[in-house]
């Protein structure tokens, strides 16, 4: 018994010193197309500098494995963490969030340094020949997940900074490349009555996507695919932005606030819509999904088209049902898609592409339970305030989605490629 | 049949006469005890002039049953309707609501004329003879909950506006009243399965109520009454205030931000804790049900003592089961109790005392739909990143409150008569 | 010898005892055309409630001569200090400027029933027989300079509160008449050399005017009046707001960031450009000297015309040869006119109607000291960023102004009478 | 007569040259020990990155010079004007200062291109044989006082930006060292009377410092040195940020709200004194001059000492009669001595070291005339709310000052290397 044990974990060690190499690596890769100064700024609280995410994905590996458990381990630098703490209070004092943009040092080159010395002593970790605590397993599989998360933000964050930029710099030339579309829109139609929501613990999720439990949903119709930009430019075009009847009373006074006309990225020259993408600023894509829009803008839009956003189970409960995940349809950071595009086959459009707002707030489920110590901070302290979004976007790895993934934002942001699915109840 | 019809109608008509005379002449009674000075300020954006409440109950009439259907109504005055609406954008400009406190003009006295004015002609309407559209009875009922929630606000307003001046006036003398305690705590037992939410559309509900329908709920428990002060100043005493464990994200940078330290309206004095009520600065009292806390606190609270705070779906249920509501036991605005205290028989503490603070957030019930008009302005754009909150105040008139009533507040604010109900898995 | 002394003594305590009398019944003068409730309110933060004016200068005479001199004297209300002080730090704590506008008790009731029981102290003072501590004299003597003062921000601040009413009421229905103006406009010369500047000592003067010292000037012209509302017109509609050429850079920022169009209290309507005065909402008074203008706008108006504004001691110099002070030219607030209109004879512009801006910097005098304890608090401390003004205004007693007096305030502030005077190098 | 003219031309090109070639160079060289990381951020607004110094400095030449003069010539990159041009309103739209720290294009990289294209452009017409409009020079001249004035400002900038890094690194390690002081400290007298004050015109100056003209000045004493870090360590220990009577009022509350308790750069660490220098942190040296401190701190400071700040004039007329300028006992940027320390020779201490705050507010002198076009707005569109210093300081190129030089910022900056001179009036 103890041995068919040890070779479940042995696997599994192997597995995952797989998955270290290739998430390390992917992470790099993302910066390749980098200029040095790219990697320094902060335009916006929200926005991170790249070089802070490459050291901060070091840190918790650093922090949270081998600082505890690998005995004799020679802290790279200990202003590190400091600097490199995102939001563990349990680990103690951290840069504020909106200073992470002024830290000039230390340089690029030196956080590769300290990328390599800690890829190395994990590296280590996993080639030794010792007995194995299972609880490192853990914590380096959610490092990886945690990892992987930075990698999406990573990408929102560069497309950020330089789509701000007076010149409009194109991070990959080919990036946002436009795909003919066959695709079919219709609605799904799913029955009144008892279904089970959540994850069943087999295989990594987070503890906000646990337990499996029951909800009962009304008879719904859910859309097979997004909003594209051509059905969202009428609604512009309608005078949607000026009339306040489709907007929470706190959309329409952000929206007057902060003079939105469109969806964030969106310029008007000479009449015409240009959209700046990671490949440039391009003539907008009448075809592709609609993105960057707040979860005002897309609650706005579907109350004006008549319709309304589903709720995160409507949304999982329809996916189960209709869409078996499929890469192939789907357009992720690793197929080196960085845009929304239409899908071209199966028909049906659950995944990549887009994360998908909901009209579900982002609450616990039933007989949630926070992790001890510092990793219990990771989501449930952020469970007020924000909206569920479901499904992935192109900037998101595609072995890090699932069904049961539940992406979280402030209703008003609009940083990450967002975008609009349409429910209504029959 | 027409006659039936008439003759239901004749009887509405009949009785909304009388509830119009009771509350128009209620709202008066509250303002009895003020000065003239105290009708004027707006201390915080939240808390509105009690001035200001008078005349926009008034306005509301005004606009939406006199202009509407009241041939050759003469307007009292044009500029009320810009000084006195509060967020219809369907009805035209407005005063924005954080410069409603510097208009001195016009004065209380003249307020009032415009209050008798308004009244007797809506009494006018009640006694003649003619035809009766129903829609008028509507928009008048409705009018007249509105006014009976401006009476609980004013009565919160008027609490901040006495409690934060320095010389710390009281509103009336008894209305703080201690009272002896014989209530048994207990938590009360729910089982798992399906059960119904919602108003049924007999006798008056808001929109957000309707309508009636499924939700399954998992097992639980919840307390049979409120956490008293007794009872919160242990976790105030324990460090609560200092461990970030206990509270979201945002909430630890608010309660930071703003040095919060104790619920609003504590003050320790020399070593020993004093709270301002409507009575004056008093002795907090250990046995009262803790009050003007936000819901950050109200979870941070939960947390620590190993519960949660409940659904707005478990209060209702729970309610249902266990609470017919009856006014002898809570502590209602009209039985001139104006602080929460400890119920005196019946063993339940679900109406009146406090807001019961749920992990709800406020959102759309199925089929939700607003009305046509400036009405429909009602409820339905706030429902986002509020949080809903169940069972009455002290400041909640009696017959203003029931089962599936759904207030919604931010998870922030403190100024009403907000409590605490523990809940839990089982 | 000492006899001698007395008798003066006794002389001034007999005059400062009539000057008490008159001083203290103008400020309640001032208030009558009130309702109770414009006394509560300040909706800017320069702004303070006229009931606060009424209190603090009263808390003035018992915090610096009641407290200080009399023996046995019984503190009206401990709780006042703290309410009514304004920026006396060496007196203690005291509510923060931008509270003021929230305290509603206590009432104007209650604090006229203050200043009845603080006059009849110094009354008592006056009345009594002993001999005389000559400092006492002195700090009644500030007591009502300061109160005078305090007359003059107390009608602008009810203009300011009554004037940003949607309702445009009238303080007094006379105050703002037009006069037949019969002002021939000219430039007076002023030769290159050494002059004095400065108080000589000799009558009531504050602290910052001291002492009489040489300044040397240049050859210069200064207009014999002020510019007028059609002349400022003339600006505006040459784009004078939308050219950044004759802005100082932080003004530039100001009118962007504002929205500044035209002076305070400029109205456009239907094209026609009216002005509320105390006497409410008037059409443009072209003949008018133009007010309610910012040093910013003084100082753009003068470099579009090809002049410039005069410093505090071009002004002070001109002043004394050309225009000894009469009251019968101007618009003192003790004359009941409550707004700058053109002087009818004389052919001098001086003093009343308007504060003029200068060019020069608020900054203390050769040898200038602070007085010892709180009340060298009174001019030093604001010599930083503020410009001197001159010439007092229609809301300026008339016995309280002269040639050597300088008012200061932050270049960007309007709520005040200010007003324009030309100069130019020869 | 006219080639009397043209070789005095010719020489003053051909010094300018030798000039041009020389300022450009030695930008680049204070530019040498920073990473590509440090050029990019803008920490505070009044921080601009090293990036946009060198481009700006550049801009200026080729919009003022090359687009303006050079016929033909080719604009290197149209969106360069756009991105740096600092407030000439004059010259088009531009990037807002707040924003100048999220460009990181064009890398600096590109910058440096950019310079060595402007510099082959102008070298160009230095080498050209054709007449020459004197005009150029003279805005060549302006241009290269001004990339001199942003030496000074990347400096400080530089400074700012390694100094509140968490790791403290430095710019250069013996930036800092400390010397030993012979300086004997005392007041120098200066007669009452009539002086000249002002540029005569002859070798460059700014527009603010025309025309020379006479000022009267009081009998007055001037220290002949800056007041050190150990004699203001002694005005902290007495709690002199505590005590309100030192400050302005304006003062006290900005020490109060940013909690500021000794100079910038200043560290206590375990009850010991840090600050930090170019060199690094630094244990506090006692017999340097105090810098970084406000014109708030050092009128504050020089009252608790029982004087005064100077005047500006006072500083011009100590200077001109007591300390003939010699680059040898001052500390200037070029002279590689990147903290202020104390002379070695002469005893005089009116150059390098810190920038001196005066008593004076930056005002226009007599007949002071704004240039033609966008040069015009360079000095006089600041001359609101700011206080002049004088002297220079150790990151002031030394042929980049002169008794007359006037430079100006807000009273609270501390940014600079500023410090403290003492006088009285005697």
């Amino acid at each position: 018994m103890p041995q068919k044990e040890t070779s479940y974990i042995q696997s599994r060690r192997s597995l995952l010193a797989d998955k270290f190499a290739s998430v390390r690596k992917q992470t790099l890769k993302l910066v390749e197309p980098l200029k040095t100064e790219d990697f320094v700024v902060q335009p916006i609280v929200d926005v991170s500098p790249p070089k802070w995410h490459l050291a901060h994905t070091t840190w918790f590996f650093e922090a949270f494995v081998l600082e505890k458990y690998s005995k004799g381990y020679q802290i790279y630098d200990a202003d590190f963490g400091f600097m490199f703490n995102s939001y563990y209070e349990a680990v103690g004092e951290r840069v504020l969030r909106p200073n992470r943009g002024f830290m000039t040092r230390p340089t690029i080159e030196e956080v590769l340094k300290y990328r390599e010395y800690v890829d190395s002593q994990i590296d280590a970790f996993f080639i030794s020949q010792g007995e194995v605590n299972p609880d490192i397993l853990d914590v380096i599989e959610i490092g990886l997940n945690h990892e992987q998360q930075h990698q999406e933000l990573m990408v929102t964050d560069i497309k950020y900074i330089l789509g701000h930029n007076p010149l409009f710099p194109s991070y990959k030339l080919n990036s946002g490349v436009l795909v003919e579309s066959t695709f079919d829109k219709q609605f799904l139609e799913i029955d009144e009555g008892l279904y089970e929501i959540g994850h069943d613990g087999a295989g990594f999720c987070y503890d906000n996507e646990l337990g499996r439990h029951k909800v009962y949903l009304h008879q719904f119709a859910i859309a097979n695919g997004l909003v594209t930009n051509g059905e969202y430019l009428e609604f512009i075009e309608a005078g949607g932005y000026q009339q306040f009847q489709w907007w929470f009373s706190e959309a329409w006074d952000w929206i007057q606030n902060n003079e939105i006309k469109a969806p964030h990225y969106w310029h008007q020259i000479e009449g015409k819509w240009f959209n700046y993408t990671l490949a440039g600023l391009l003539k907008l894509d009448d075809s592709a999904p609609v993105t960057h829009v707040s979860q005002y803008e897309a609650d706005a839009y579907a109350r004006w088209k008549g319709f309304r956003l589903p709720t995160e189970f409507e949304w999982e409960v329809a996916c189960e049902i209709y869409s078996p995940k499929t890469a192939k349809t789907a357009n992720f950071v690793d197929a080196e898609n960085y845009h929304p595009v239409s899908p071209i086959e199966n028909n049906m459009q659950f995944f990549g592409d887009c994360w998908e707002w909901t009209n579900s707030a982002y609450l616990p489920y039933p007989y949630f339970k926070t992790a001890d110590g510092a990793l219990g901070e990771y989501n449930g302290k952020f469970m007020i305030n924000q909206m569920v979004l479901r499904g992935g976007s192109c900037a998101t790895p595609s072995d890090h989605i699932r069904r049961t993934y539940r992406n979280f934002f402030h209703p008003n942001l609009r940083w990450q490629f967002t975008g609009i699915r349409l429910a209504k109840y029959l």
